[in-house]
Parts: C-alpha cells; structure tokens; sequence
C-alpha cells in the first residue's frame, strides 16, 4: 500500500527488515543478536530514578553521558555523539559524508541497513564482494574515493580484522570518511576508538544493544574527530534535538558505572561460543570463525531456510537471510549455556530427522 | 566548526535551537511547555515493570501501543504510527509528502522547525503571513497546490482554529497533504482526528511531552489513512525500525490507561492560565488569549528581551524569540497555581524596578 501523495524519490525504497520480535516468551530467541544477561541491578535502579521528571524534556547535548563516555573511551565529550541506536548514527553518517559525488562502498555481505540507508538519501553505492571464505582484502579498500562503511566484526559472519588493517584502510582514505561499525566488537575485537586521534576521516559507531544489555532502551554513538562530530551533531539538531530520552540516557550512564559486569557477561559469551562453535562443528556443520555475538553456521545435512524453519518449530529462533551467497548459513545469536544446549539439542533432533 | 567531508547539502542548513534545558533545579521552569504534572503512578509502574527485559528489543510494529491508542481516539491501528517524539513524524512527513515538487506552506510565524525540516530534505517552502493579530486567514490556505503544516493551537501564539476551519482547509487541497500538529491540543481545542475517515489527505499529528506528562520520554504520533501512514512506516523502517524504546512504549501504554489523570491535568492549566492572562492582563500586558498550555505576551513596559534577562536573572525561564514580528513578546509556559505565583511575583517586581 502507498498513497498517492508518496514522493516519488521513495516510491522504490525497499525497507529493512529486522528479525522477528515475537511478544510471546515460548522462543528461545537467537535471531536479533541481543544479550541474554539485563542489565545490571545499578543501571537499572538509574533508570528508575529518571521516572521522577520525566515530564521534563532530556539533555539534548547528552552531556552527562558524554562525560562519562569519554573517561571510558579516553576521548573528549566533543569527540561523542549519542543517538536513538545506532541506526541512527549510521543514518546521519549516508547523510552528512555521503552524496551524489561521494558514493558510499560497503562489502556485498555485510549489515543489511547500509544499502537502505543509501538508497533512502540517494546515495550511489557500490558494493564490494568478500573473499570466497568471507574475508575482507585491505587492497580492495585502498583509495576508493567513496566513504567506506565496514561492519568489524562482520554481520552476518561474525569475521574480524585487525586494528593494524582497519588503520590501514583509514590511512588508504584520507580524503574520505571512514566509518568502523563496532557493534560488536567487545566480543573478541580490538575497537578502532584509538585511532580518531590520528586520522580526521575515522567515525567509530557503537552500541548499548549487545555487550551493554540494552537493546530495548536504544543508545548507540558515534566517536571522531570533533569537527566529524559537530557534522552529525548539524544533522541531529536539525531532525530531533532530543533523540535520546531521560530514562535511557540515566540507563546509559549507570551501565557506564558496570563497565565490569559488562566485561564478565562478553567473557561468558565467548565462552559459550567457543562451546557452540565446537559442537556445532563435531555435528557437521561447517562455522565461519566468529569474533562477534553470533554465529554463522551451514551443514550439507540440511539447507538453511529448512533448518531455520524446523528450528522455528521447536520454538528455537534463529536469524536466515535468503540473499544468495549466504542462504545456506544460519546466524546464531550465543546467548547463555542452557539456551545453547537448547539449541543444540534442537540441532540434534533435526539431523536426526533428516538421517532417518 | 565543520569538517572539509561535511556534505555540500548541508552547509548552510542552521539547526533548530531548542531551548534552554538547565541540568540545575535554580528556576521556574516556563520555557518549554513541559507539563508541571509526572506521569500517573500507573505509568510509571508500567515502565518500572519494562526495565525487567530491556536486553530486548522493543516491537517494532509497537502494536500493543497502537491497539491502545486506536481505542483511545477512535480509528483503527493501522491508521496510526508511534515515533520518537512528534518531531520524528514531523520530519517523515516533511520526507514523504514533499519534495522539490511539491513544495511545503506553513505561517510565518509558527513552530520553529518546520523551515529546518524543509531545509533538511532539500523542500522549497512558502512562507503564509499571519494576519496582524496572528489569527490564520483560511482564505489564504485555498488550494495550495502544496503540502500543508499548520500547528493547531499555533505556536507560540496559542491561537486555535475551530475544527471547522481546519476541515475547510482540508477539503480545499485534496491534491495535497495537510498536517496539522495537534501538539497542544487537548489545552482547549478540538482535535481533527475525526476527520482522517473522510478525507484521505490529512495527518494529524500529536506528542505525549504536553498533556500527558512525558516530554522526558520522546513519545510522538501521527494518525491519517492507512495509506499516509503505510508511507511513514516506509520511511521509518528505512531510517530506525526501533525508534520507540521499550520503556516509553510501556509508559505510554500506562499514560493511556489513565486518561482521566491526563484530563483533569489539563483542567488545571486551563484554570491556571485564565488565572496567569487575567493576572498579566491586569499588569498592563497584552496577552493572546491562548488555547495551549502556554501564553504569549507583550508589554510596552518593557521589551520582550529585557523582560526574559530580568526573569531568568530572578530564576524564572522563559522562551524569547528573536524574530522581529515577535521580539517584543515571550512564550510563558503554564505550570503549577505556585509556579504561575512566582512568575507573577517576579514580573511584578520588575514593573516596579523599571517604573522607579
């Protein structure tokens, strides 16, 4: 449906789709990649003390979260920009550094936004294949004159590159942004963040949905030079000075005074994850090397739209993109210990089945 | 400051200046409309109840909100969309229903960021003079041949149209979209929801910052026919499918279960802004009588700049505006009987300072 009022600019405009959020608890829900662990009890008591004024507007220069951000980060207030997830960051960031003469390039399998995003400012992109195993080639990314979008780690594929080849790729582009996309990199990857000092073009964006347990409050962020910065801060006060509420704001900030738990919750993921991984490949499948969240896995023994959907039966939900190159794979969010034997025993039950 | 990457589209965009959001508890606040009133204990436990899995992502489609909110104002939930405070639909219908084609007409003097949406998307726009007493003409808004923004009570006038008057509008540009931001409408006017069963070219649109006490928690709204609103959605799930947080969206549905909490506070800031004109009025001020939860003031006393430095030196904030049809007056919010008592205290102080 669309009415005839539509501009015609967006008529073509095909939206993303974010996985299923079903609102009944019967899933074991790994398909969005969100954390299995609240967060903790001090962030929550500050969210709940910001009920009081709520009926005053936030902060719209975020600056006590800014603050404690940049002690964390070892960046200044005027190097952070705080957004409504980091979608929106992202957003701003087609917006601010791209254009008609300044297309965008990105990987053909990466986060599936980064083309919506284009194509809604109207911006060219192009889109450079991945190896045959998933991997990025810094050469493919020297001098591009285009502003880069890189997922590190990779989504769907979890795979990781190094800072030392995320410096190189920035150092390659000088006359272009580069944007880091670092929504999961504190499951494994080494962030980018140190290098904003150095290099004028770098944007690092990040994340309070994954490693911070904060998917439901939306809080992303976006760290560079300052003037990057007051860029993106142009775009924001020109659509929504307020973007980001008093509750999740006081959220964020209390999650910054937990930086611990939320190491402990990413060293239980990683080592869930080194578990699923390695039984998952004592099963058959075939699992792409995951710094992130997530897994991404395939067997011979069963196609991947299948096993989603026998998974989907057994109220395991997992994440499948039917985009060629990858609709064999599944990606698999790595939540708690029992939520991966429940997936496991899933699995096993499946290839059962399908061996009978 | 600005980087060299910044995009030529955007240099001479001049972002909205929200106003002044002071982190200390020193003054009366009047300067941003905010209700005086918290949300209901209600609300508050229904968002307190949503910390408990916040490490999830809220529903997209924020349909329990939507079936609500459908009851509430009588139309059907696919005839509604949620975003991110009333500024997010505001600057999707500014992307939707505009383009250098189809130009936006909004009054001269009327909510301040309309002109920075329409610079934003790249929207040419006309501007329609208020009449001397800043009442719309209808006359003057007659088949356009250009999407429509008209703020119903305006801003910062207070000044209301009867739903009559919107209807006609309506009906005369059936070619083209009429949005009417029904921001502060519940202080005393009558919404034109009813009418988007008739006419399929209008959006209405409403926030929960003013009359129901969340300003704090960025909680907006648009209703029209599907088909207006299946366009927003294509913008807004190409921009940020999350952009309701899970705690604003349990508080709202907690804000729309305790309507009569939210009537009986408007009551009070009807009562108490006849109470504040009536007070000014008698100070030698000329007050527009106001339907918002706000007035607009002037007097030849003292100048409209002066009177805001003395008030804010005295701990009293309001909103000055520096354009010349309106820098004589100041925009006071209305807030509590004893806040309305401050206010009159103060500027009764400053008449006699200015008159010695």
């Amino acid at each position: 449906m669309m009415s005839k009022f539509f501009s015609p600019k967006y008529r073509a405009l095909t939206p993303y789709t974010p996985g299923e959020q079903p609102k009944t608890g019967q899933y074991v829900k790994l398909n969005t990649n969100e954390s299995p662990f609240a967060p903790s009890q001090n962030a929550l008591k500050a969210a709940e003390a910001a009920l009081k004024t709520l009926q005053l507007y936030p902060d719209p220069e975020c600056r006590a979260l800014r603050e404690k951000m940049a002690g964390v980060l070892g960046v200044k207030p005027e190097q952070i920009i705080f957004t409504n997830g980091s979608d929106e960051v992202l957003n701003f960031a087609f917006m601010a550094f791209c254009d008609r003469d300044t297309p965008a390039a990105f990987a053909d399998i990466t986060y599936g936004f980064y083309p919506v995003f284009a194509t809604l400012n109207g911006v060219p992109y192009t889109t450079i294949p991945l190896a045959e195993d998933f991997s990025i080639d810094v050469k493919d990314y020297v001098g591009l004159n285009k502003t880069i979008f890189i997922a590190n780690p990779n989504a769907p594929t979890g795979k990781l590159l190094t800072l030392e080849q995320i410096e190189r790729i920035v150092a390659a582009n000088s006359e272009n942004v580069v944007v880091i996309d670092e929504a999961y990199i504190d499951f494994g990857g080494e962030s980018a963040v140190c290098l904003i000092h150095k290099y004028k073009n770098l944007l690092v964006t990040g994340t309070f949905s994954k490693s911070r347990s904060a998917a439901g409050a939306r809080l992303g962020f976006g760290v560079a030079d300052e003037a990057l910065i007051a860029d993106l801060n142009t775009i924001r006060y020109s659509t929504n000075p307020y973007n980001v509420n008093a509750l999740t704001m006081a959220l964020g900030l209390g999650i910054l005074e937990d930086e611990s738990y939320t190491k402990e919750n990413c060293q239980s993921i990683i080592k869930n994850r080194a578990y699923t991984t390695e039984r998952l490949r004592a099963l058959g499948f075939e699992v792409i090397e995951s710094a992130a969240n997530f897994v991404f896995a395939k067997t011979d023994a069963i196609g991947g739209k299948a096993l989603y959907e026998k998974l989907k039966e057994k109220n395991v939900l997992v994440r499948h993109f039917k985009k060629e190159r990858i609709r064999e794979y599944n990606r698999i969010t790595i939540g708690t210990a029992e939520q991966m034997r429940q997936l496991l025993q899933a699995i096993e039950e499946i290839l059962a089945e399908v061996n009978a």
